[in-house]
């Protein structure tokens, strides 16, 4: 047996690298890359991808697991071996229900489709980037529909992201989570205005920023020595392997928000993957859980530590000495409310916390609906200034504020925006559990000690990478599966402060 | 037979894929990577060389040759299918002798070598990248004697960069060269030294260097929407396919002539390859004819343009004025002989015109007694002192300025040196053919106009790529094959004027 495992892991650790490379194709396209260069790039992810499924989908991969299964079936089921097994099986059973050539064709069409994106967001052009997204939807149908019978046709698509949660569980969360939602919204906008136009318009140096951002994340835990960090259009974090997890961000001179919360949630991505078992290396184990359990840990750092008054009480006083002109007269209680207010936008990536899940449900309800067909491409700018309104009562004329806004469907990523609201859920729950751990967490991080906060999050979530799948491993560490009522104690308690509601 | 050929064409294009991911890997290694990076990377490495070869390399490969044959006989022989087939005849009879074990290991070997080189450069020590290099010889002797039998064991490495040309044949070049060059350094040992001083020491900003490389490299012709610069410690030339040709430079602020020279010499590699013609793109023709033939580009607009009066004479002007505190009181001619003063030194990359090739033959030299068996690596850097103490009277106790001082031999690049000394002749040998054809040369580089110039390298060389094997081209274009006559011409006439000879 030994052999066998040593022959599937060998496998295994190939189809690793070649993916580990099409994903630095892919961090060089949104950081590098010359417009020049982008044809060629989709050759070049196109082979790759082509090659990655048609090596792990082969029949000696099939064969290696069904002999391994028994053996698979007879270690201690936490063990880093019936873990990849598990984990392999699953992983098999869905790939091989994918032709090779649709993964070619969906991976030159998401690659060709990034810069018409990034052009049409530039020109606000929606009709540019179009027949690229009916196509890409069409690819998306296309792939679902290999996995029938199914509940709902957005269930496969959700599962590459959030292994074995269903369309239903995630509606049924979301039907509970929407109203509150909504009732603590309607009572801030009764409440008077915050005013935080001094994190605006006030020309702060980008270099000052990006320092200043540097600095927390290293005092956070990221490691420089298996990372970097690089400017990009749409931040994100991506790692080739586990001793090279780069993150990246945006700097403006006119938002002193952007930059130091992208570089903060991306640091929490990141760290997450710095921290998993070495032993993992090479694997489909050697990431994260799942999508929200990954955006719990970058919300966690963005926001339940970040935008935290502790935090504050310990950095503001070095943001001010930074940013004497701006910031001088603004007390650190004004700059807390600030960087907290509550007001309903257009950009899901700057919107606060209150309103942020609103937007993530309306970009399910979107998904859903274009991949039931029961809407069409063309019509999305106008379902979406429409839908925005009655949402959130804002819209825009402009398309790259609304339907153009985010980089996913350009990549040809659906099921994956519902894991970033889920993402703040677990959030919270996280958060009530180390805090019931840590009883001094408060006071750690007012003197900016993230040693504590970080020890336990390397102990309970990052190393075990993807062993668990992510409903057990949330159980595993809670006690229970994804709940609304933590993030919305979390809301109300925090808001409710902030407004005096 | 038009079936075949399409399957051999999309097997190569995949194979060119392949090969483009690699590049971009190795690029990222030397611009981005952070050193934590390094284990992963050649993995990666490892397994896309592997997968590369193993598919170039299968028995699929050879059959469509084989039955494609005839075909390709019968096809006008400059037509680009006939010469992509017949360049594909020879890498394949090449590339079957080598066991894809000994790829993918010669490709870990040399990526795990990388970061121990840079290191054991900074710290000038040659006992940690020992063992590595050790490593590598041991593989590149067991590479060659795949090829048995040879006239000589380093044929077969010179010939992976130069088709055709043998050992002996270098060797004879070199012997009729080197007397005339050591005759040439002698004459100008013996006249007054130049002072160039101002070109060091003096707090040139990097920024301003920077910029005006780019000016330059930009009227050269360098296509930024097809490529960019970055910096690297070692400067080089890469693509990912004909859309992205990127190169890299470094800049020193006690030394203009560093960074500036380096940007025109890649962007004279950059050039050749942006102009090579897209009917060719995805094949091994996509590139240049061999490396004497790149570097016929990089050092003629390096040296026969970018170090001309002429050149200087529109730009001088420009460089005076950014550099005001530094160059005030120097005169066009003063800056003139400055940057062509003559002076063995120690490192290749620095040095002048009138040495430049004695490095190269110190290096053929060592590579041979290498291979051979001669020399062992523990003695290299004794050796090495020795050798350039000889030849050039010049020495260090340094490793870093001496054996340590190239990338080349921790990539595994043995065989490659040569085309270096090999570039500068047949720059020479172009030089004066294109002034044959462009009587008013001087004139328009007098004025900055570069376009008389590119267009006939896009005409005679640029657009072929490698359709035609080096000694070909050069016969096509100059009429006679390699020969040192016109670069010693080039020489005697510049240094003697330079230096009243």
């Amino acid at each position: 047996m030994d052999d066998k495992l040593n022959n599937l892991k060998a496998l295994v650790n190939e189809v690793h690298d070649i993916n580990s490379a099409m994903a630095l194709l892919e961090w060089d396209q949104q950081t590098n890359m010359p417009r020049g260069g982008s044809d060629d790039r989709a050759n070049q992810l196109g082979t790759l991808s082509r090659i990655s499924h048609v090596k792990f989908t082969s029949d000696e991969t099939g064969e290696l697991l069904e002999d391994l299964e028994d053996y698979g079936n007879s270690l201690e089921p936490a063990s880093n071996d019936a873990c990849l097994l598990k984990a392999l099986k699953r992983l098999y059973a869905k790939k091989t229900k994918v032709p090779a050539k649709m993964v070619a064709e969906f991976a030159d069409a998401t690659a060709r489709a990034q810069h018409v994106w990034e052009d049409a967001k530039e020109e606000s052009d929606f009709k540019k980037f179009r027949p690229h997204l009916e196509k890409i939807v069409e690819l998306r149908q296309a792939y679902a529909e290999l996995f029938k019978p199914y509940d709902h046709i957005y269930d496969p698509l959700l599962d590459d992201y959030e292994t074995g949660l269903k369309t239903a569980d995630v509606q049924q969360i979301f039907s509970e989570l929407r109203p509150q939602q909504e009732e603590l919204i309607r009572a801030i906008a009764e409440k008077q205005k915050i005013d935080n136009s001094f994190l605006f318009n006030n020309g702060y140096d980008e270099k000052k920023q990006w320092d200043f951002g540097v600095d927390i994340i290293s005092r956070f835990g990221y490691d420089w020595k298996h990372g970097r960090q690089d400017k990009a259009i749409h931040p994100f974090t991506t790692s080739f392997g586990l001793g090279d997890v780069r993150i990246t961000t945006r700097i403006f001179k006119d938002n002193l928000m952007s930059g130091l919360f992208s570089s903060m949630h991306e640091a929490g991505h990141a760290i997450y993957e710095q921290g998993i078992s070495k032993d993992l290396r090479r694997t489909p184990l050697a990431e994260g859980a799942s999508l929200a359990m990954h955006e719990s840990q970058s919300r966690l750092w963005e926001n339940l530590v970040g935008r935290s008054k502790d935090f504050w009480i310990c950095f503001y006083p070095k943001l001010k000495e930074l940013f004497p002109s701006q910031l001088g007269n603004v007390g650190l209680d004004a700059f807390y409310r600030g960087i907290n207010k509550v007001e309903p936008s257009l950009i899901r990536v700057e919107s606060d916390e209150a309103t942020y899940n609103l937007h993530i449900m309306l970009r399910l309800e979107l998904e859903i609906s274009l991949l039931e067909g029961k809407i069409e491409v063309k019509d999305l700018p106008e379902i979406w200034k429409n839908e925005m309104d009655s949402l959130l009562g804002v819209s825009s004329s402009n398309d790259c504020d609304g339907v153009l806004q985010d980089v996913h469907w350009s990549c040809g990523v659906f099921g994956y925006f519902p894991t970033y609201a889920l993402g703040n859920l677990v959030s919270a729950q996280l958060w009530e559990k180390i805090n019931d751990d840590i009883p001094g967490l408060s006071g750690q991080i007012r003197n900016a000690d993230f040693s504590g906060l970080l020890g336990w999050l390397r102990e309970n979530i990052h190393q075990h990478g993807a062993k668990f799948e992510p409903q057990e491993l949330i159980k595993r560490v809670v006690g229970s599966k994804i709940d609304p009522k933590p993030y919305m104690r979390y809301l109300n308690g925090k808001f409710g402060e902030i407004y005096g509601l």
